[in-house]
């Protein structure tokens, strides 16, 4: 293999780079008009009157909406929202009103000249809160704020208590974090004369999205054409639609102009959806030798005002707290309560960051009362190849031992751990955390599969058009380096086309790690064909047997000797005889099943695991926790391509760093306190530190090429590898992120450890 | 059938109605510069000096190029033209050089400044002296001016004569015409950050056009990608790469910007392609009851001063020659000579409306002679279903006999033939005239197939990507007919997809009325493998025989019975079992050959022809000719869609009409005199007589659905017709065009017809 495993800088590379790149932001269209949504000033309020006869005053205003100019249907996962609201407002983000303007400073000025009246209600910040009996009901109907509960068990947990010599219990509390994407939310909606809406959208999952949207805007989904301009990141953020988007849709039906929005950075501060923030209590045992015994957890999810994908990380959840080592009794609770904070959406891990920070702290507090280096410990419970666990998850691959000693001797976890290092005021300490997450998709829908058309053109151009989507992950990429090396041809001679539902086949969209898994295997199964039609033609032209040639350097080869070029056939093929265009198509859909009511069943065809450890440095006097290094070890099945999978690690591995140390979206009664960079803490590139990096190649049987998907994963377990590093370090357990100087300082001084200097 | 031979819109049309179409004149991309052309003032002349420095000091210029500054590389079907010309100017439409710039104006500034010092050569502006021993030599190297001649015979023209009771000789002059697109000519060239080239180009041909491109600018054809923005007419007059073409690459190349280039209107009258000019000589007999016995042809092109195809027509002209009506002896012989005019490209029709002018014209001739009735003689010569002709053209249908009566019986031929009217100074006559034509394309390149990719969403939404080309022939509704038809969908359901050939599969492009016929076979071939996939399916889903299942208004039918929705048994194969989409491909080869070098062979598989007749009225004091109406028969092989049918015979038998009466682009001594709709009389809308039509349906064998192409048809036989009409309504034949008054009342007076009111 020539291209596969190789250093191959991103196809999208070159434009972001050179800033030819157009994001949808810098799309104008002929008659375009700039939408603006006015949103609400309160959290929790009943609608007296709207009053937009200032708005449509103001010159340029075209159309000024509000819920009576609609047909408002309600959408989402808890089919809770609607575009715009009419009667209440629930949550700081709600949309009241629209506006489309010949200019966005002209629908900024009509959305501040709308006068709404509110009657404020009695508004539920927390989860506790919305759970009392008798507390203000947020949705008319859904009694007690309770929308969603999950429950999932395996074997016995009250048996796997008797058998425990340890047991740990404790409960972890997980903050907002927004995604900061370089490109705020957007979106183009323009109806073409005869009523079909092409909307420019920057969703993750057009197919899902093209569906949705037509029942929400009262449209039939074929009538609906979804475009993909180059993202600005993602990062789950765009796997639901949101209510500016069949906002935009009612806009331009109204104005009968294309309409686009583009959120300010403030907006998307506050307006767009976070990680889902949660309680966690959680109770793990183990045996007298650290075996663990069971694991049962009981969370509380802050569903905000409405339900976007936050409420359903329980899926994902559930699979660390149940499959994350060896768990012979597992049991999960969960109860998703409406709030008047804002709503959660999908974020790179799912629920993983937060389920992963809670089981791998009790690791570390097991191995204390076991009285076993933590690694130890770990290394008993860890799964092989070709387990299943409790859950029904099926490890066709399981690479997680080698990535527990490859991160540790990476880190110099041996050394490094027997002895926390000291230097004055200042410890330094190791913490390691492992992660399990899906590595082929997952089958929450009724297929999770993908089309691929590959088509090679009379000059060997060879053109591979996907369902899939490319938010950055680069997942062309990795898809063009598959095909070009079945085909035997250079990268360049390949073009992926990705971004137009009226021109690529289904696809689930880019969640749930799958693309590289199942657009792979997808666009191998097109490639494939394309290379038996070549090696056939081949083999009949030329009279040679076809077991004897393979593609390689452009050309058909037998053994060394070149029997012609690819491009020579390909026309040979066209041009003579009865003519055939080299053109394959192939749908690929994973062997995994839907799960069932008890959230039992192998919802991915592989998972993928992964190690960190982490040093850090905690500074006593201030509670400033620096991380000297991460040692990340990730079982991706097989390298696709070393540079985009680093790009991936240390990506996920700053993410989770950010989770760990800085990021907190900060909500006080409903209403974001640091809605800007300035105030939101991301980690710049000075405060990154080394990251070192082992792939753990276990050839996954079922993968394209062997590999497994690695998308999510190494954002997952940073923050519980930290949090055991700062133990190590202080000997101080936090459960509680993130670890900012105050919040470090504050329990060094509680422990004790430091004393309080205002004292 | 329910849709085959409806009524049915163009799917283009709302946009085009509404204004919602963009062309590529109102596309504007980020950083685009406007590039105009600085052309000679002279037709024949050395270029002694091109001074630069004045244009490099307008504001906004970013370059100016001359050929010093590119890699000047000959191009085109004589390799004698280049994009900019360094040493010497050969007609009024030489490019010197090019500008970029901010704006246009600043471009049009810029060219102005340029100063180029010439020195005159002497002229040549007729073939005749062209071809004279001695006559200077417009291209080094090209001894004689003669780059083409053509030689093609079939019998035995001695004996033919010998056979023959009567024989007609006579020459026939035809005129320089342009097509007048609604749009200019134009293109948008734009590189990437990695060198790709991206055009926008109003092309016919968009894959030879890559090929061919590639070539001149030194580029690999997959590294350049054609764009076909909606097209505002194109008429042949696409089909070659013209220098402003090549010029905009390098614009683009030397300022790294992408760069547009828009012909104004008057820049379209000087500098774009016309219908091939030419004189033809021919002889032409028959027996004594009217039997042709052979045709002698001799024809002189006017190449002009580089060479397009308009230098081929004669490949299509010696069709019409040796197959229209049974010939027994032919013989062609052209020669192309190089002279200081405009040269000449493909114009609908590709030489025929001039062969069949001459030829048809002589058939009156004869019929005189022989004293039968024209049309008598013609249905006497008509051939039939199953004859294969002395050039090889094998007619597997042949309505050319049901043609003739039609017309004549449309028009009231017998009554209106037996006594020419008069009303006081005003004649009226009819005339008629038959066409034979290409009806499924011309095998000219080595291959003449068109690939199509035909899938099916879960919503029941088909996608046709078709390699072929709509430039406003309504191509794209024809095709979504053939698969709607064939799905048993409604017309709203089929999206076509044709505009750029990095989706696309190959196709030779739009040209030789192939598009209904080759794209619509390959679209069948994709749509009913569609179709069996389908049947199949729901015959395994529901246990039904497959061979009662038929697909009709959206359903799975077993007789009148729904078995299911066909947008669910889609969602059903998707979602079920191993997950299947429906995708199809297909490539459509015609049973066409090449001719061979003395061009013999069956270039079409399948022939169109048509009879027109026409009643016109001549005033013989003005010698104006009013066209009182046009009877049309065509075989169509089997209507597809009869709006859409209209709509081409309506405006071929325009163009048709232009060509008789009105259009001529006059040039004189190398320039054009009327670059201007006021002085170039296109015929407007008062100015069209009735057009009476009725299709033939011959049900050809190979014909999707039995049709065959059309487009060219319609414009070929009005000319001839015309003049056998007045020659009916007058005794004056005229073997020139256009008819102008001017040119009538001098024929008349000079035949003695009328008297000269200034004698």
């Amino acid at each position: 293999m020539t291209l596969i495993g190789a250093r191959i800088p991103k196809l999208d590379g070159p434009g972001k780079a050179t800033g030819e790149t157009r994001y949808l932001s810098d799309l104008e269209v002929p008659g375009m008009l700039h939408g603006v949504i006015r949103r609400s000033d309160r959290v929790h309020a009943r609608i007296v009157s709207v009053d937009v006869s200032k708005a449509l005053e103001v010159s340029g205003v075209h159309a000024v909406l509000t819920a009576r100019d609609i047909v408002n249907v309600p959408f989402g996962h808890g089919k809770d929202n609607t575009p715009l609201k009419g009667d209440r407002v629930r949550c700081i983000r709600d949309e009241i009103a629209a506006v489309a303007a010949e200019t966005e400073s002209a629908a900024a000025e009509a959305c501040r000249a709308i006068r709404v009246e509110y009657e404020d209600l009695p508004p539920v910040f927390t989860v506790e809160d919305a759970l009392k009996p008798g507390a203000p009901e947020i949705h008319a109907g859904r009694a007690g704020n309770l929308p969603f509960t999950y429950d999932y068990a395996h074997g016995d947990v009250a048996q796997g208590e008797a058998d425990s010599a340890h047991v740990v219990e404790g409960e972890f509390v997980l903050q907002f974090m927004t995604h900061c994407c370089m490109g705020t939310s957007a979106i183009l909606a323009a109806f073409d004369s005869e009523g079909r809406l092409t909307l420019t959208s920057l969703t993750q999952v057009p197919f899902l999205y093209r569906r949705d949207m037509a029942a929400i805007v009262g449209m039939s989904p074929e009538d609906i054409r979804v475009i993909q301009p180059p993202i600005g990141g993602a990062f789950g953020s765009k796997l639901d639609i949101y209510p500016f988007e069949p906002i935009a849709v009612h806009l331009a039906r109204a104005t009968r102009r294309p309409v686009r929005i583009v959120f300010s950075r403030h907006e998307e501060f506050v307006s767009s959806p976070t990680r889902q923030p949660m309680r966690v209590r959680l109770r793990s045992g183990c045996d007298g030798k650290g075996r663990l015994t069971f694991r049962d957890a009981q969370l509380w999810l802050d569903n905000g005002g409405y339900t976007s994908w936050g409420a359903t990380t329980p899926f994902v959840m559930m699979q660390t707290f149940s499959s994350l080592y060896r768990v012979p009794h597992a049991r999960f609770h969960t109860k998703v309560a409406y709030t008047n904070n804002p709503y959660s959406g999908s974020f790179r891990g799912y629920g993983n960051l937060q389920a992963t920070f809670a089981v791998e702290s009790q690791l570390d507090l097991l191995a204390e009362k076991v009285g076993v280096d933590p690694l130890e410990l770990r290394l008993m419970n860890s799964q092989e190849t070709g387990e299943k666990t409790g859950q029904g998850l099926e490890f066709v691959s399981c690479g997680l031992r080698d990535c527990l000693e490859s991160a540790a001797e990476m880190s110099g976890w041996r050394a490094k751990r027997a002895s926390p290092a000291l230097k004055g005021n200042v410890r330094r300490g190791v913490g390691m955390a492992s992660m399990l997450h899906v590595g082929g998709g997952a089958k929450i829908y009724r297929s999770d599969g993908c089309g691929s058309v590959v088509s090679i053109d009379d000059f060997g151009k060879v053109t591979l058009v996907t369902g899939s989507t490319d938010i950055g992950q680069g997942s062309e990429t990795v898809l063009a380096q598959m095909v070009a090396e079945v085909l035997g041809v250079a990268m360049d001679r390949v073009k992926v086309i990705n971004s137009d539902t009226d021109v690529k086949p289904w696809d689930v969209g880019v969640h749930a790690s799958r693309t590289s898994y199942v657009a792979g295997n997808s666009a191998l199964l097109a490639a494939n064909e394309a290379k038996a039609k070549l090696l056939t033609a081949a083999a009949d032209l030329y009279e040679l047997p076809k077991g004897e040639l393979s593609l390689s350097g452009g050309f058909i080869m037998r053994g060394a000797e070149k029997v012609d070029a690819l491009d020579k056939l390909v026309r040979t093929l066209h041009f003579t005889g009865k003519g055939e265009l080299l053109v394959t198509h192939s749908y690929f859909e994973p062997a995994s099943v839907k799960q069932d009511a008890g959230f039992f069943g192998n919802v991915s065809p592989t998972y993928a695991f992964g190690t960190h450890a982490v040093e850090v440095e905690v500074e006593l006097d201030t509670g400033q926790v620096r991380v000297l290094a991460v040692s990340a070890a990730h079982d991706v099945g097989k390298v696709l391509n070393a540079m985009s999978l680093e790009g991936q690690i240390e990506g996920g591995v700053v993410m989770g760093l950010g989770y760990s140390l800085t990021e907190e979206l900060k909500i006080r009664e409903g209403k974001v306190l640091n809605p800007s960079f300035r105030d939101y803490h991301l980690l710049t590139a000075p405060e990154v530190p080394p990251i070192h990096f082992k792939a753990i190649e276990t050839e996954d049987p079922s993968g394209p090429f062997g590999a497994k998907g690695v998308g999510e994963a190494p954002a997952i377990c940073v923050a519980a590898a930290v949090a055991n590093a700062v133990h190590h370090a202080t000997g101080v357990r936090f459960t509680e992120l993130p670890l900012t100087p105050e919040r470090v300082l504050n329990g060094l001084i509680a422990a004790g450890v430091v004393r309080d200097p205002l004292a």
